[in-house]
């Protein structure tokens, strides 16, 4: 049987989504769960993609394979049992054996979150302490280039080669609620670090006469300074 | 010289705000700072109350004596230098040698949070995961009860004995954003556990016959339920 959880997790004490020796992940803890809940078994967790290091998730969501007879409240008890505080299990449903959690994701949605006002302690992990004002009519504008199918390579991790770095991105907006700017990015898919980066121009923008067109038409991440934090960014949904 | 400094804080990683040998405290962080400006002498911070282990505060206030020629922006800096991420110095100011940040005290803000919808692992430490609805309008009926000045025994520590158990509310506000209820306590200050077993009482008084005004009269801490538990509380604001 074919299992799709979604899923919501903290990122802040995580060494990112995926399964590495040693350390804790969000992947490793949640094949731990099913290895218990299956018998034994080493049962292997697809993800519609992986989350870096500190970066968050409000609806993320993998498919698993399952041979046990176990309803779907039990089941979803189960993980929620078997897994640290920091992770939660919404919901689980049965589906198709050829969905795959990955190759099937049609649109992802992410945010950001940005704090312009004075350093907030308590958040600290969770929106990105910027603390200086930013002009948003400027990253309003800035962002409308990055809408569209576009060679992304300039937002790239060049870490992580690719065979395209053409993406689309169907919806960028900017909204602000006392010093909270939140970014929401609605595309069908993102390259590693894309989202960290395009924030990290997007701010740049504001501040100085940096031109997001020139930057994506360059092709070269260089092209300008600095990623925005993990800890401001959260994948909010995925759809299939 | 006498400072007063107006700071906030995550309580969630430590043992609350009182120094204890051997383990993470707010004052020990502080004085610990306090020390370095100094140059090696132990000095001590009076703050308007202790905040119980994984209580946040917003606006806490304390005063210091420190005699050394150094500017009120430099110390800002030098005590959000020293003292971790999960504090912040938001306002350093002089005043007078008879002035007392725990005596002098002429209001006390607390705000409590509580999510009533879906268990959120991101603000497990910063909201109350109740995860249940509440009768928001059988609590605010009950919440008026608590207003005035009242012998608060059945909502204080009996750990900690009091001369008096006398203490006056002037206002306690409910609102509902979304899935999260926010409960302001304004008052000339509270006893140890009182607001949140004052927000134990609420909770229970929604989902049950529970009446405010008995138990107050009652004088008995035995006489509801669960105390709400520390992630949900801030220390809002303090007047003098």
């Amino acid at each position: 049987m074919r299992y799709l959880i979604t899923f919501s997790y903290d990122g802040a004490n995580y060494s990112g989504y995926q399964k590495q020796p040693n350390l804790r992940t969000i992947q490793g803890e949640l094949e731990n769960a099913l290895k218990k809940i299956s018998g034994g078994f080493n049962i292997d967790l697809n993800s519609s993609g992986r989350t870096d290091r500190g970066v968050h998730a409000i609806n993320q969501k993998a498919h698993f394979d399952l041979d046990k007879k176990i309803t779907l409240y039990k089941l979803k008890c189960a993980l929620n049992t078997y897994t640290g505080k920091d992770i939660y299990i919404k919901n689980i449903q049965i589906v198709n054996n050829d969905f795959h959690a990955r190759y099937m994701v049609k649109k992802k949605e992410y945010i950001y979150k940005i704090n312009v006002g004075e350093y907030n302690p308590i958040y600290r992990n969770y929106i990105y302490q910027y603390n200086k004002q930013l002009n948003i009519l400027k990253m309003k504008k800035q962002s409308k280039y990055l809408i569209g199918t576009h060679d992304f390579s300039s937002f790239a991790n060049k870490e992580d080669p690719k065979d395209s770095y053409i993406r689309t991105i169907y919806k960028i907006s900017i909204s602000k609620s006392k010093d909270i700017i939140v970014i929401k990015f609605i595309g069908d898919g993102f390259l590693k670090y894309q989202v960290r980066n395009m924030v990290g121009a997007l701010i740049e923008s504001s501040e100085s006469s940096l031109n997001i067109k020139k930057i994506l038409e360059e092709k070269n991440r260089k092209s300008f300074g600095k990623i925005a934090p993990p800890e401001g960014l959260y994948l909010n949904d995925v759809k299939y």
